[in-house]
């Protein structure tokens, strides 16, 4: 493979002059940098397994040689080092648990780049990665004990809730800033399951009432927060929310309202969320702080697509050990959250969500840019 | 109008000589009783509000004269007379606030027929009750507060839940039989809610995942304590869901695979439910116990049809003063939980669930008979 050789060099230099990043990691409290920016990589569906010894899937002839796992791996050493994000949020799927030989070898080597980088991380479950030596409780468990993660197993002061990886970050305005003490972002993760545990229905899970009510109550809690207390604001933070399984309102997009694709074909209508509705959608819709909702799992969709003012977006597929599509690139989301520029030289609230993708070619080529959400376009959406 | 005057004297008959019913509501453990039997009567949409003054809609130019909510009143009477329920069950709109002149006072008269009948009778609410001069809450709380009800505003134990009318009933086993002191059938009763209060949401409401979290509790305990203990079951005991606004699975139905008739012409699809789908069937699926749900809301729909083993019913308008079709009959739904013999000359648990519909006409009659659960075809469909 024509790349092979440019890669492995590729990591030994970044292996050796990795630099300081914007965001020191042992910081626990995330925050708006001093360009009043909030950057966030999506790495969706990695499929890592054994490193070398796993061979790529759906690539060119001529990449198929020497292309493995290690490809993963130099994607997103590209990515960290091109993007330099704040946090790297990894959406499920992270492990390939049938071909891995040893979770948590599987793991240390997936999260590797992010751990290296000294970037905070944070990851969800997918469908797979329970499906190998650990239980998706192992794996989660695991995932909390890594260096330079903020994941959590459960959320705080939460005594029973489904799955294993719902938690939320709040990310501060700028230091020195009228914000500082305020968080301006809301992040929230979300365990959206593997299969259904249920008889009668069949295919993948969904997100449970017990999520969404600690989902509820963390948003109003945080909404509370925000519109009190010091800089009082009449609504509440923008928030957004990660997880893998799309939900089933992914549907209602097609070319005509849509930016990115979707090439999948899974159940006519190219969506493989859960073959029932639980509702978050109606959550999210209801809570109103969520502009932008982000999952993996259908690699070869990336759109993104509006419905009722918020934004339901793909990553599209990362991992050379996912299926994919010979010839279409693997590629990975970047989320950046701008401040407002106040008249005192300082720093407001959240101005504006952007996004655009990368592709893993030569010049990792960004795509589809596109403003998810403005804070002016706040009154005339509702 | 030809049934104005032999209402007016059946009502006096039916106060004189209403006699003891087979349920004295003082005991507030409900039992099925010594035939094996547990019989619901569902009064949907009364739409109640000034008795006599407050005129029918949309009736026979023949009965119009003289109709009124009296009408109704001596249906209920007569439903109660023929039946002899166990249970009588008000699914919502049981006043209709906007004509009412005194919200307790309709509420008073609405009512009155089930409790001079001394029969247990439990209400929620729908989205009409509190447009008179009580509060959602306060129509709830005055409800609690009458005579011979079990409702209640909210479930014990429950700190906070969305909604006034949630909560559930246990039904005992016969007197005397190995399931005397097992709930053998559970009744779940939600507030469904009135309109939605999201802005980009328009509509109806819906039930939200606070009640969804409690019913999936409930319906654990109970499966719980049924299948430990004294006469150890192998699965939940069978349950049943009442409240006032249709889920959206019920536009899953057509003249092919219902009992009964859909002429709603609402939103193209004929079903009243909120415009989003908050996951309430999807978390009744994977609770597993309740066999069928029981709205009102959509006063001209009276089907049942069934969906992933969950039958899904109308009860069909009640209320003289309720919107609905002339000529097409006011009706009422009936449900009768029949318990196995067992060899012993005994009764065991539920073997079937059975209900018809009873048409306000001379002769009561009795229409769309069907079994909507029975203990033998559990085993086939899953």
């Amino acid at each position: 493979m024509k790349l092979g050789m440019n890669f492995m060099i590729f990591l030994v230099l970044v292996s050796c002059f990795w630099l300081v990043p914007t965001f020191a990691a042992k910081q626990q409290k995330l925050r708006f940098d001093e360009n009043g920016e909030f950057k966030i990589l999506q790495v969706a569906d990695m499929h890592y397994a054994n490193g070398e010894k796993t061979l790529c899937l759906d690539v060119l002839p001529s990449q198929n040689a020497s292309c493995s796992d290690l490809n993963t791996t130099a994607f997103i050493h590209r990515m960290i080092l091109a993007e330099k994000p704040n946090l790297i949020v990894f959406t499920g799927d992270n492990i390939f648990g049938f071909d891995s030989a040893n979770s948590a070898k599987s793991m240390d080597a997936a999260f590797a780049p992010a751990i290296a980088s000294n970037i905070p991380w944070v990851a969800v479950l997918g469908n797979h990665d329970q499906e190998g030596t650990l239980s998706r409780e192992g794996v989660m468990k695991y995932i909390v004990g890594m260096n330079n993660t903020l994941s959590r197993v459960k959320p705080r002061k939460v005594r029973s809730i489904d799955g294993f990886g719902n938690y939320n970050l709040e990310v501060g305005g700028v230091r020195d800033s009228d914000f500082e003490k305020k968080s301006v972002l809301n992040l929230y993760f979300l365990d959206s399951g593997d299969y259904s545990k249920v008889a009668k229905i069949s295919g993948y899970d969904w997100i449970k009432p017990s999520q969404q009510v600690w989902f509820e109550k963390t948003s109003a809690k945080l909404r509370k927060k925000y519109i009190k207390g010091h800089v009082p604001q009449k609504e509440a933070a923008p928030g957004l929310a990660y997880f893998h399984i799309p939900l089933p309102e992914y549907a209602s997009f097609d070319s005509s309202n849509m930016t990115g694709v979707k090439m999948e074909t899974d159940g006519g209508d190219g969506i493989s969320s859960a073959s029932v509705n639980s509702g978050f959608f109606t959550t999210l819709v209801a809570a109103g702080d969520v502009k932008a909702v982000f999952v993996g799992h259908d690699h070869i969709n990336d759109f993104c697509g509006k419905l009722m003012d918020i934004q339901l977006c793909y990553a599209g597929g990362f991992g050379y050990h996912a299926y994919g599509q010979a010839g279409w690139s693997r590629r990975a989301r970047v989320v950046v959250a701008s401040l407002e520029k106040t008249g005192k030289g300082s720093w407001g609230d959240v101005e504006s969500i952007k996004t655009w993708k990368r592709l893993d070619d030569e010049h990792l080529t960004r795509i589809d840019s596109e403003v998810l959400w403005s804070k002016s376009s706040r009154g005339s959406s509702g």
